[in-house]
């Protein structure tokens, strides 16, 4: 989106998806305040339906389709929450959800995705493969594909993480946001662009998928060469949509490492007693490390989602 | 306490602690409401200081002492929860807290006894080391000694968690409360009484330590002849100051075996993203078994604290 959005806007997709989404609670640690020298606020998305933010771009994304289209169901590939995501949106607003997943997809994830109802189809585990899958079926059904991170109705229903982060600390200084596809940080751009243009937004990546960084210091997409980081949910890249917002918004973006995540994930269960997933760990993981910029003001930290296997700790 | 308290004494005590103390969210699950039938609240002590209940208690037994008792401090023994709440309590206050562990307690336990500034004595394993040690303690220093459930400003702290609980949802009908000494279900009996007699007040045990069940029965005290059971804040029998308020209040106890224990405390972390310890899981699997119960109004659950050690999970 080349465009600033209003405050209005802002507050209209908030009004949208209200009725399907968690308004999530915003918690604090006097220990990890203790910890950081911060003053630190987590808006928690682990708390959101499904366990994650993804609720949010995925029932925007279907509330902006006509009538017709919807009578037609949407289409999504996915190996993990973005699938749940859109299955749940569906299944409310009646709308059909066709769902392609790798075959190496996690059992459990299959499951949750069943139990609200998605059409699941089973692919070759290549991005290839579940693009083409997912083609196929879009054409013999007329489905809508929805993107997980790199479409304007997505991205624009993850702006209200921030709308409603802003509403309850309307101070904040600064919002670490971890990046992954960049859906959920290009949303929180416009959010704070919009309602609180000096809360400067900043990204939060792991050093071994530091793709966004090294994109943004280059001006243009770049992929990783690999990506072997615990934080599952940010081995994607950057999108054409998300990255020009990015671009504008988003001053800085720093890199944490794999112990680093796993340390700051096990404090957060530890000490507050909350059930976070690595990619959320490495937001907690910036604003531990980064001890002189957190020193200064109010600092929120998103934590994106609470979806692990307990049966594969990283401890 | 053979007397029924008055609203205004509850009230009283739930000011007098609340600079100490968290006021803890009562949260809830769409999918936890579905599997059980019922309408189910879980008020969450996991986030209370320390991560349980225990600091409600603590704290109120340290208030209600007078100048010249604080000047000497204050003596408990315990390998758990109690010894980090009196610690904590103690160090808020000003008061000297001389803190008695077994050489077998978790080293991560007594790390956080000596983070609060608890002065820690070792002692052999055993109940009569533990007593004794304690008692000499108190005799050396003229420390004030606390009991984690059988005294009164004990009991009366803990009456604060239904205060707060029945603040939120006035209109319960029922709170399940984990029973392992006493001294929390003593004092949501005493609130229930005072500020809502019709909420019926009913205990969740492990079948595998029993005894507060036996002894509701037998109308005496009864010990467990072993307590295998992972909730280990359980494994304590009743006492002489919360028995006579157990007796006057709580109709019935229900038991739940181990494997029930282990995937409602699963259940929970995996789909609230609470972390919880298995003497919660005690309460969440009697509400989860417990169908008929739970079906008719409003149902309270206390989620008691959320100290697990993560490096050993049951599962």
């Amino acid at each position: 989106m080349s465009t600033k959005l209003s405050k209005e806007d802002i507050h209209q997709i908030q009004e949208r998806i209200n009725p399907y989404v968690h308004h999530t609670p915003v918690m604090s640690s006097r220990l990890i305040n203790e910890l950081s020298g911060g003053d630190l606020f987590f808006k928690c998305e682990n708390f959101q339906r499904m366990g994650a933010f993804k609720m949010r771009g995925a029932s925007n994304a279907i509330l902006s389709l006509n009538e017709e289209q919807k009578s037609r169901g949407v289409v999504a590939h996915s190996s993990g929450n973005f699938a749940q995501a859109v299955a749940l949106s569906a299944k409310m607003m009646g709308v059909k959800a066709y769902i392609v997943m790798p075959t190496n997809a996690p059992k459990v994830k299959k499951q949750a995705v069943e139990s609200y109802g998605g059409i699941i189809t089973e692919c070759e585990p290549t991005m290839t493969a579940r693009q083409s899958t997912t083609d196929n079926i879009a054409e013999k059904t007329g489905a809508s594909p929805l993107h997980p991170s790199n479409q304007d109705e997505v991205i624009l229903g993850n702006s209200t993480i921030a709308t409603e982060f802003l509403n309850e600390v309307p101070d904040l200084e600064r919002i670490i946001v971890p990046v992954g596809g960049g859906g959920m940080i290009a949303g929180v751009s416009l959010a704070c662009e919009a309602l609180s243009p000096l809360c400067e937004v900043i990204g939060a990546e792991p050093a071994e998928a530091d793709d966004a960084k090294r994109s943004l210091e280059r001006g243009e997409i770049v992929l990783n060469e690999s990506s072997s980081t615990i934080a599952d949910g940010l081995r994607t890249h950057l999108g054409d949509r998300n990255f020009p917002i990015i671009k504008r918004v988003v001053k800085r973006i720093i890199t944490v490492e794999e112990d680093e995540i796993i340390a700051a994930m096990k404090l957060v269960w530890e000490r507050m007693k909350l059930v976070i997933e690595p990619s959320a760990g490495v937001g907690v993981a910036v604003a531990l490390r980064e001890k002189e910029l957190v020193a200064q003001g109010k600092t929120g930290v998103i934590i994106c989602g609470g979806n692990v296997d307990l049966e594969n700790l990283p401890w």
